[in-house]
C-alpha cells in the first residue's frame, strides 16, 4: 500500500498524458494537491487533465489556473495514467470522474486517509501525512519535477487548509520544514493565507451570525448543534465553500465535547456533520447508527427529513454516548 | 540598537537575579516571551522575577507557571539585571513595573517594534522578527540556556499568537524552522493551539454574536465598525483576553478596507482600535488626529465619550481617508 514515491514519480515521468482527480465536494487539500501536481507535470511537458466532479468551491477561485479544471460531462480525451488524490474510496471520485479515470491502463491512488483500501494499481496511502499536498510535494521533489510558484501556491493551500493553519495534531516537523522551503523559494504565503482566511464574503458572516443566534446547546453545554435550513441558504444565497469551518466555531466552546451541523439538502435528505473534542467520544459510531461513518473525531451521515425530526433523533443518540463519558 | 544576542546572553549568564517584564495589557507574545525567558533562566539556576503590570489575561492562564507572575504592588526584591520584552516605549511597561526594573544597574530592551527608541543600556530591537518569542528562542540558543518543555510552550505561544497562526507577512522561513525544531524536541504544539484557539468561553461567542448582530457597515462596505458598550460587557461579564481577535472578524469581510472597534472604558473614555487592509490606507494617521498612533495597518486612540459621538467623529474622519482611495 506504500509504493515508494520514486516509483510513482517514474511512472509519471514515462507518461505522455495524465488525468488527475480528487473527491467530490472538494476542499483545499483536494483542489491544491490536484492542481499542484497538474501544473508541475504540465510544466514538465505532459498533457494534463485536472478533473473535479463538483468543480472548484467559490472560496478557492483565486488560485492559479483553476479555471482549467474540467467538470462533467468530460470530453473524449485519452490518457496513459490516471491519478486519484485525497480520495478514500474509488466511489468518492464521483461517478463521471471515476469513469473518466478508468480510460487509463494505470490508476495511481495517493491518499492520507487510513481507511483507503488501495483501489489503484499503484497505491501510496500514508495516514501519517497531514495533507495530500504534503505527499505531492515530496513526490515532485523525488521525481525532480518543476516546483514553480503556481505549483507551490496550490501545495501551500493544500497544507494550510488541511492542517487548520498548522494547528492540528497531524502537523509534523516536516510540514513546517516544507513551508520554510517554500518561503525560501519566494512564495508569498501571507497573501495566500489572507485570501483563504481573511477574505470572506458577507454571506459567510451572515451564516456565522445565524448560527450563533440559532445554535442549540444541551447536555450541560457538552453538545452544540445547529440546523442549517434551505430557507437560510436561499436567503443568504449560499455558495459552495461558504460553510467551510463553521462547525469549528461550535466545537470551540470550552464546555463542548460534540458539535453537529444538520443541513437540508436539495433532495430533502439531511446531511449530518459531526465533530468530537474528546478522544473517548467516537462520533463515527453515532453516525454509523444512521448509515454514515468517518473518523472517530469527525464523521457524517445522511438522514431522512424533515430536519426537526432528524435532528432530535440524532441528538438523542449522541446524548446517550455523551452521558457515558465521565 | 542591535546588540548581538551572544552579548546579551553573556550579560544574563553573569547575573544572579533577573527581573523580566513586558507591556501593559499583555498578549500572547508578551506573556510567552517573558515566561519563556524566565523559566529558562530559572532552570539555569538564577533567581528570576516575572513582572506584568496587568497580570495574565484569562485566555492564557493554562500556560505553565504563570501563577508565579508578579503584579503590583511589588515586594522589595533586589536584582542585577532587568529585561523589558516586546515593549515599544519605556512607559508601556506600566508605572510600577518601570520603577521595579529601575532597581537594576542594567536594563536590557529586546523588542520587534521598529519604533522602539532603545531605552535600555543594551538594546536588541529587530523589526524584522515576527515575535519577541522568536528572538528569545534565538537568545536562549545563543547562550546555551535550557530549552525545557515549559520554556518551549511559552515561546511557541508567543510565536503562534503574534504571527496569527503563521499567517501574517511577518512570518519567516526561520519561524517555521524553529517550530520544526520544537516539534522534534517533542513539544505538543497541537495541544497548545487547541487551548489558544479552539477553547473559548461561551462569553467569547456571545461577544462575537453581539458584534455580528450590531456591526455597522458603511462607505459601500469598505468600513466595518462596532460599538462595544459597558452594558454588553456587564451582561456578558467580560474578562481580559475575551476581545482578542474580534476585530479580525470585521476585517475579514471581502469589501472591507478598514475595521474599527469602539470600546467604552471604565473611566468613560472610548478606546478606539483600528485596522487597515489596504497598504494605501494609513489608520495611524486617522488615530493621530485624535491623539493616538500606532502602525500603518493597526493603530489606536482614546477619545472622549459618549461612545455615539466619538464613533461618529472618528468614522467621519476615517471615511474622508477611505474616499481618497481609488
Amino acid at each position: 500500500m506504500l509504493t515508494p514515491l520514486s516509483q510513482i514519480a517514474e511512472a509519471l515521468r514515462s507518461a505522455r498524458s495524465v488525468a488527475i482527480a480528487a473527491h467530490v465536494r472538494p476542499d483545499g487539500d483536494a483542489v491544491g494537491s490536484v492542481m499542484g501536481l497538474a501544473l508541475s507535470l504540465q510544466a514538465a511537458g505532459k498533457t494534463v487533465y485536472a478533473l473535479l466532479e463538483d468543480g472548484v468551491p467559490s472560496n478557492l477561485t483565486f488560485l492559479p489556473e483553476v479555471a482549467t479544471i474540467l467538470t462533467p460531462p468530460y470530453a473524449d480525451f485519452e490518457i496513459d495514467v490516471a491519478v486519484a488524490l485525497d480520495t478514500a474510496t474509488h466511489e468518492r471520485l464521483g461517478e463521471k470522474t471515476k469513469a473518466a479515470l478508468a480510460r487509463a491502463p494505470l490508476l495511481i491512488d495517493i491518499d492520507h486517509h487510513p481507511a483507503n483500501p488501495g483501489y489503484g494499481q499503484l497505491n501510496h496511502v500514508d495516514g501519517v501525512q497531514p495533507a495530500v499536498g504534503q505527499i505531492v510535494y515530496e513526490l515532485l521533489k523525488a521525481g525532480d519535477f518543476p516546483l514553480t510558484d503556481a505549483v507551490l501556491q496550490h501545495l501551500y493551500t493544500a497544507i494550510i487548509t488541511d492542517t487548520g493553519s498548522f494547528q492540528f495534531s497531524s502537523t509534523t516537523a516536516r510540514t513546517h520544514e516544507i513551508v520554510a522551503e517554500m518561503l525560501k523559494a519566494g512564495l508569498d504565503t501571507a497573501r495566500l493565507a489572507r485570501l483563504i482566511y481573511q477574505t470572506q464574503p458577507v454571506r459567510r458572516l451572515q451564516l456565522l451570525r445565524a448560527m450563533l443566534n440559532e445554535m442549540d446547546i444541551r447536555s450541560e453545554g457538552r453538545i452544540a448543534s445547529w440546523k442549517f435550513t434551505r430557507r437560510l441558504m436561499d436567503e443568504v444565497q449560499v455558495q459552495s465553500g461558504d460553510t467551510e469551518g463553521l462547525i469549528d466555531t461550535l466545537r470551540m466552546i470550552d464546555s463542548v465535547v460534540a458539535a453537529v451541523i444538520f443541513e437540508e439538502m436539495p433532495d430533502g435528505k439531511i446531511r449530518v456533520s459531526s465533530r468530537s473534542k474528546d478522544e473517548r467520544l467516537d462520533v463515527s459510531a453515532v453516525c454509523a447508527q444512521f448509515g454514515g461513518g468517518g473518523h472517530r473525531m469527525a464523521a457524517g451521515a445522511r438522514m431522512r427529513g424533515p430536519i426537526e425530526a432528524a435532528t432530535e433523533t440524532f441528538l438523542t443518540a449522541l446524548e446517550h454516548e455523551v452521558r457515558r463519558l465521565a
